[in-house]
């Protein structure tokens, strides 16, 4: 069972486990507990009329004498594709702002600061098709195109730039580590060296490939790094046209399987949200003090122990053809 | 709780889920289900009447035409200190020596190639007291202290280097990633790159201060390098005669904290065993093929995608002291 059958892991707990052993149990999965936020009313009716959850969380730090909390709310969009992957490209667009438009509309009753949608958000994942059109007709101008003509009306956009920058904000200093990058832990760490307390991860991927490391790879970049990491993934199965193969040795098929939701925020103290739904378009409020990056980086202090100056010089050796291993022999 | 009271998360799970939801919360907590390894009936006697648990798993991989299967049996090795840390030093050693004596002799009967006992296991944790004596008496001789000898009896031992060296021994090639040295993303990957197949982890380490942690970085690490890693924990409290602080605004106590167990074995694949118990002594045996290291980098590529040249000059950059952060303002 990869797909669409079981809703989540914390609705499988909340439902079986005993109250005393489930707060055990969330201790050892997700750390610290989160504080539920409380979140308008009005923007709960809203998003059961639009079809989507919503949930709220607060990662908490100590008060200091010098700086006030410095919180930033953030929210986290997981979403199907309202229109199929063969309808009209110029009709998916529309329904996909339309649909986004909606659940930003939830995010900013919500107070949200910075909003982070879904890898290739306006459009099908077709990438593993391999094929080119109709895909390449999704593509558009990142500085004059509809999308982010869309996105100036409501939310925060910057464009891109070589090596690992962060962006300084008024709410933070931020950065975006795209999908497949959250393999690679010197990818967060880069980010983290160059200054980010709220790393992004906007991905795309599937139950049967990847469902198992996606509560390890960016709640450990939290951890490793001293900072807040958003893991956000899509929802649903998206039909292409024409078959293709995955070069798995399965035969072709029109699908590339089941995005299975479960976005998530996880904070460097190892606290951690539930996840949002496998199975449900949701937004995902989180308010963070960004102080706590600070205070755990005072207490655990990986940044001041990291042999940097060691890593850079073994790595510069391990990169030349010529390298030989250190290994001990008997 | 985060003490002795509850035994482990798996024992919870398995008690209160039905057995298809426990199926679903497995597969997404540990990824591909691992084999129940069957260890002679007469090795879970003697760890009975050890009062020890003993659990046995196996990691598979898909048949080549080329390798045969490369198995090897690692045991992890949790304990409590068996007699007070005030009792005399020699007697200490001793008990300790007979305790894993008797583990060990199990470990040899399951037929494990490589034993990995827990940080520190000849003493108790006493790092923690900041004093020197009698602590100090604990030290010993790498090269022919008696716990050496002790060990040459039955088990693997070599004597450390420089760098991230990596040991070619006949079962695989290994490394030993100490204690702390987990937090950091980059130790692991320099074993890795130096050609480690499976990381040990010997720590020491409790509830209150990381035991949310415990799931994600040696997990972490393994998918990152494509590699087997092995977490071993201490088991218990330890109480020291003379009370001290821990700079944690605290009074001052006789104990450091508990220690939670739950040693286990990750795979490449995402996958894990589950953990020993959190309160009682234990052995963990694992059969790794280590085929599936080079099967799981062939999938997932990451030391090919992994940037290690820019990583290289980016840190070779983030180390000198005029070094300017890539910040993007508004």
């Amino acid at each position: 069972m990869s797909g669409p059958e079981w809703e989540s892991l914390e609705q499988c707990l909340e439902k079986h486990l005993p109250p005393a052993e489930l707060q055990e149990v969330k201790r050892i999965l997700y750390g610290k507990e989160t504080r539920k936020l409380d979140l308008p009313s009005r923007a709960f009716e809203f998003a059961s009329e639009g079809d989507f959850e919503l949930q709220g969380y607060a990662f908490e730090a100590a008060e200091e004498q010098l700086r006030g909390p410095r919180t930033v709310r953030v929210g986290l969009v997981q979403n199907r594709i309202p229109l199929p992957a063969d309808a009209p490209v110029a009709k998916q667009v529309s329904a996909l702002h339309s649909r986004i438009e909606t659940i930003t509309e939830v995010a900013a009753m919500c107070g949200v600061n910075i909003i982070c949608f879904q890898e290739a958000w306006t459009m099908p994942f077709a990438f593993c098709t391999r094929e080119k059109l109709p895909w390449t007709e999704f593509a558009e101008s990142a500085e004059d195109g509809p999308t982010t003509r869309f996105c100036q009306k409501s939310t925060y956009y910057m464009e891109g730039d070589l090596g690992h920058p962060v962006f300084q904000t008024q709410f933070g200093r931020i950065a975006v580590n795209i999908c497949y990058g959250r393999h690679h832990p010197l990818n967060w760490l880069m980010y983290s060296v160059n200054g980010a307390e709220i790393i992004f991860n906007p991905s795309a991927t599937i139950g049967t490939l990847s469902e198992s490391m996606w509560p390890v790879e960016a709640r450990n970049a939290a951890i490793a790094n001293h900072c807040f990491t958003c893991a956000i993934n899509r929802v649903g199965k998206e039909y292409f046209p024409n078959e293709f193969t995955s070069g798995d040795g399965k035969k072709a098929h029109h699908d590339f399987g089941y995005f299975y939701g479960s976005s998530y925020v996880a904070a460097p103290d190892s606290s951690r949200t539930p996840g949002l739904p496998r199975n449900r378009d949701g937004l995902l409020v989180a308010e963070l003090n960004l102080n706590l990056c600070r205070q755990v980086n005072d207490v655990w202090n990986f940044k001041m122990t990291g042999r940097y100056d060691m890593y850079a010089r073994e790595l510069a050796e391990a990169v030349k053809p010529n390298y030989s291993r250190n290994i001990v022999k008997e």
